[in-house]
């Protein structure tokens, strides 16, 4: 099994000469995830939390709808796979087969699903139906995360490469944090973190974002039935277009005392 | 069709309160990769330079070997897709079938193909051999190469939310730069330039992009056979793997004037 980072030798180099020295990186391997057997997704990811991954991707792709959907998972016990790099699922037998095998399908749609932008919006909101919040969020709270955020991040410090996603409270409290190279594993790990306590939906909480808000991120926030999301960094406009049609407060460019909000009543 | 930005209404809030204003946002839409009609992959992109992007995913996903075997390449014009989000191709007969129906394992091994990083890597490296640079990247070369790439990007100071990747050679000259929400797109969209102005391979530039370097933009690199990739962020531990196995000479951190390198005979 592998760490989240990795010592590499490495030249750094200035204008004025290379010296030749060690440098942390970022892991990145491929996890594959299985349903009883068959490769649904292969997604590279940072070693570590991989069971968190693979249950949290299938629950924000639509494949299982809560803990009792998900009977057992584990990484495949393989001698060929030293790494960890699979992990296999056990799914209830009461989960459709149409669910099964359409995580590919699953999987298209959540990278579009079709030609237009809004028939991709229309088509999500059937099975995610907007929001209606019982709370909103304080600005005071917001503008005070992304400090929390930065202390919790044990591994970007060590190799300035990773994405990191986290729950807050309404009222601020850091609940859960995770780091991925890829910025949808992160928000997959906190929401499978939230599944596998069997505390799903997870509509009482601010889910942070350490880089962009893209249409997936959004998408993902919804199925998981979060309200607020908010991005250190920008958000695109199917991200905003997705948060007007289903109720959701996006905040964006959250940092240095300031930030933007779309959606949510704008 | 759209443009690269667009203007949204939001609310700004700050410690002091919220003002209502309006921002631009980086577009994103879904765009269909067809040939001759069959769906063989959907990306989220900003709109601009599709072709250019279709046709270099095309080049860096081992479909097409070069210009000869793109015989069309145009947006399907059908009224139910005003945004122009679908572009199809028609490719040379002599383009194995194999290769045509394999987009979507082509696909899956980009982005890992299996359970093992090391697996990954030795099964990339038959299809795209390591490289035998004839030249080497200038150190004063290289730490010129941010200013220049920012002063090139003219949607990234409208959004923040923009990626970009560019072409420069080895003495430094900008060629040509692209712009996207996807990094790897980034790069398709100026590898795909390169393809139909009929000038692959890329083994006389430096690629440069405004992020991380990970694994699929160094395999992205090698089968363009771009020999020095160069990135504003971190690069991760498969990317370093594939460019010390490949011979590619892969430069993170590259900014403030500085820089690591990783593989390229360190």
């Amino acid at each position: 099994m592998n760490g989240p980072s990795r010592t590499v030798g490495i030249q750094r180099v200035t204008a004025d000469g290379a010296t030749l020295t060690e440098d942390q990186v970022a892991a990145e391997e491929p996890l594959e995830i299985r349903i009883e057997g068959r490769s649904i997704a292969i997604t590279m990811r940072t070693p570590g939390h991989d069971l968190e991954l693979a249950a949290g991707f299938l629950f924000t792709e639509g494949v299982i709808d809560g803990l009792d959907d998900l009977r057992a998972i584990a990484h495949v016990d393989d001698p060929s796979d030293p790494q960890g790099n699979t992990v296999d699922t056990v799914l209830a037998s009461g989960v459709p087969a149409a669910r099964r095998s359409a995580a590919d399908r699953a999987l298209y749609a959540s990278s579009s699903c079709g030609v237009c932008g809004k028939a991709s919006i229309d088509r999500l909101l059937v099975g995610a139906p907007p929001l209606h919040p019982k709370w909103t969020p304080d600005p005071a709270v917001l503008l005070a995360l992304p400090d929390r955020l930065r202390k919790a991040q044990a591994v970007f410090d060590q190799t300035g490469g990773l994405h990191a996603a986290a729950l807050f409270s309404p009222q601020g409290e850091l609940e859960v944090v995770r780091e991925d190279i890829g910025r949808h594993n992160a928000v997959d790990k906190v929401i499978g973190w939230r599944l596998r306590e069997d505390r799903v939906p997870v509509d009482d909480r601010i889910l942070l974002v350490s880089g962009r808000a893209g249409f997936e991120i959004v998408q993902k926030a919804l199925v998981a039935r979060i309200s607020v999301v908010a991005a250190v960094g920008a958000p695109s406009s199917m991200a905003v277009d997705l948060a007007e049609e289903s109720g959701l407060t996006l905040v964006g460019f959250l940092r240095d005392g300031r930030y933007n909000q779309y959606g949510g009543g704008v």
